[in-house]
């Protein structure tokens, strides 16, 4: 039997898991990263748990395929991570050789959604589809395109930073500092705007009743759906919003690559029927009948997972 | 020596050039296409000049590499044209097949504007570069997507359908009958139709005197550059216009595949430096730093000879 660890490196918790080459996950741990503590220490820690692992399920060294890391940021050939935003870490880390030093095995590193999107075509939604994007709706908008079964890293690792792409020019102003961003009208952060834009000038509708009741007052992209799901239509009418710029910023991306699958995941997707379903019926708008034929916009399904399955799939990806 | 054929079909004229292996065309001829006697007496015509093409150059059969074609149409699988515009020819045609049948030679089909970004990967251009976008700005808009040396057809061949991306919602009508594509803003018809529309309003411009002494007084895209570099006002707002769409259109794909080189060819392009500065320029607007860093935007090289070389360049191409 053969065997791979996947890692999910995050901003505040790193996860690692120990799989089985058919995908089980056998074994996973969460560890604090603690990037402030420099990256030979996280480095060090990660190992030290893969270590441990071989020890309490008894696997021979030569059993382990290697080791597949997600990362929050740009890689480069799934070696060197270019910057990671919010880590004290340098520049063109080389990731794969440096946690290749320190475990002995094959390390192969690549982008957090990308490895996500891996995940969902090795054991998830997209299973055995090779022509598949993968977009995750979290605070950010991230994407892995997927092309002939192969990630699409791009010149400077910086492929399928759709969340980035300008859909509306002199549009909203994002966090990157551009302006009509994707990211800025549809990540959770995007619909969280647009809500409190909206409730500043009308208090009269179920968000709010919601809202007001919470401390700070503040509201979360699930409380629109939810309110949206009473038949609130002030909430309604953001779903709207929402499910129009998802479909126009799929569409866009429907025509460059052509996918037969699209996996929606992060937590705007937990919305469920209400947001695919507005999806599907207006990306026809958008799109060419090429397009859209038999394609399919499935929500993820690895969950929480998803990043441990994905960075593993790295392992076993061509 | 090793020889290839590089078929242009398109919708009038057919050309089919004889290369050697390194690229140099060293026969070509242009036939009628006259698709309205079927497909398969076009095809018979094509290989008729291939046999005679062999027999010129005393050519042994063992020494011809194979056939390639490009289509003004979605191609799947290099093989299959899945339609044809303005061509009263079966869908699904298997040309690979077909063409293979009639001349013996192995024969890869794809889409013209893919078929020419690859030329301009072989000879052109973007020569030695594997992550490649070229751009056709012609009577539509076409693209060729390049990832890590080979073109994205996508499941229904429209991988590269880049004219038809929706950039504006419910913006310019489009001649698909969608609106806001990219090709309603920056093709030349785009462009004719802009000029058109500010002409209506406002004659006392040089562009105007340049439209009124032609017969038809019909604004080609090429009046507005030779205008605009006659320093007429008029004509420069025009090209800032068109340089502004094509910069945002562009940098939307820059973040999708994250290419080193973007080649933009097609009769628009030949307005050389007064539309490139506009893009290269405009560009960084609506771009991450990542997806512009080192990237080149180049003319296409190739003109006239694009659709053979780059045909041809399907044989080699991995």
């Amino acid at each position: 039997m053969k065997y791979l660890f996947g890692v999910d490196l995050g901003g505040t918790n790193t996860k690692i898991g120990l799989l089985s080459a058919d995908g089980n996950i056998l074994l996973n741990k969460s560890i604090k990263t603690n990037s402030e503590m420099g990256y030979d220490d996280c480095f060090n820690r990660i190992a030290e748990v893969i270590k441990k692992m071989n020890i309490e399920k008894k696997i021979d060294e030569n059993d382990i395929l290697g080791v597949g890391i997600g990362i929050p940021g740009p890689v480069l050939h799934q070696e060197v991570v270019s910057f990671l935003a919010n880590f004290p870490w340098k520049k063109n880390l080389n990731v794969a050789k440096i946690l290749g030093e320190k475990t002995g095995y094959r390390v192969k590193v690549d982008n957090d959604v990308n490895v996500i999107t891996l995940g969902e075509i090795w054991q998830g939604s997209a299973k055995g589809y090779s022509n598949v994007i993968g977009m995750a709706l979290g605070t950010g908008i991230g994407g892995g395109i997927v092309v002939d079964g192969k990630l699409v890293g791009g010149f400077q690792g910086a492929g399928g930073e759709i969340g980035h792409m300008t859909i509306i020019p002199n549009g909203k102003l994002c966090g990157c500092g551009k302006k009509g961003c994707f990211e800025a009208y549809v990540s959770a952060t995007g619909i969280e705007r647009e809500a409190e834009s909206r409730l500043t000038v009308n208090k009269n509708n179920k968000l709010w009743d919601i809202i007001s009741k919470k401390e700070g007052q503040k509201v979360e992209a699930k409380d629109v759906f939810d309110a949206a799901k009473l038949g609130d239509s002030f909430s309604l009418d953001i779903v709207d919003y929402i499910t129009e710029y998802i479909a126009y910023g799929l569409s866009i991306l429907l025509h460059v690559t052509n996918p037969e699958v699209v996996v929606i995941g992060g937590g705007v997707a937990l919305a469920g029927d209400i947001l695919f379903d507005g999806i599907t019926k207006k990306i026809k708008k958008y799109s060419l009948l090429a397009c859209i034929d038999d394609l399919q916009i499935l929500p993820a399904k690895l969950g929480e997972k998803a990043g441990i399955i994905g960075a593993a799939a790295l392992v076993v990806n061509r």
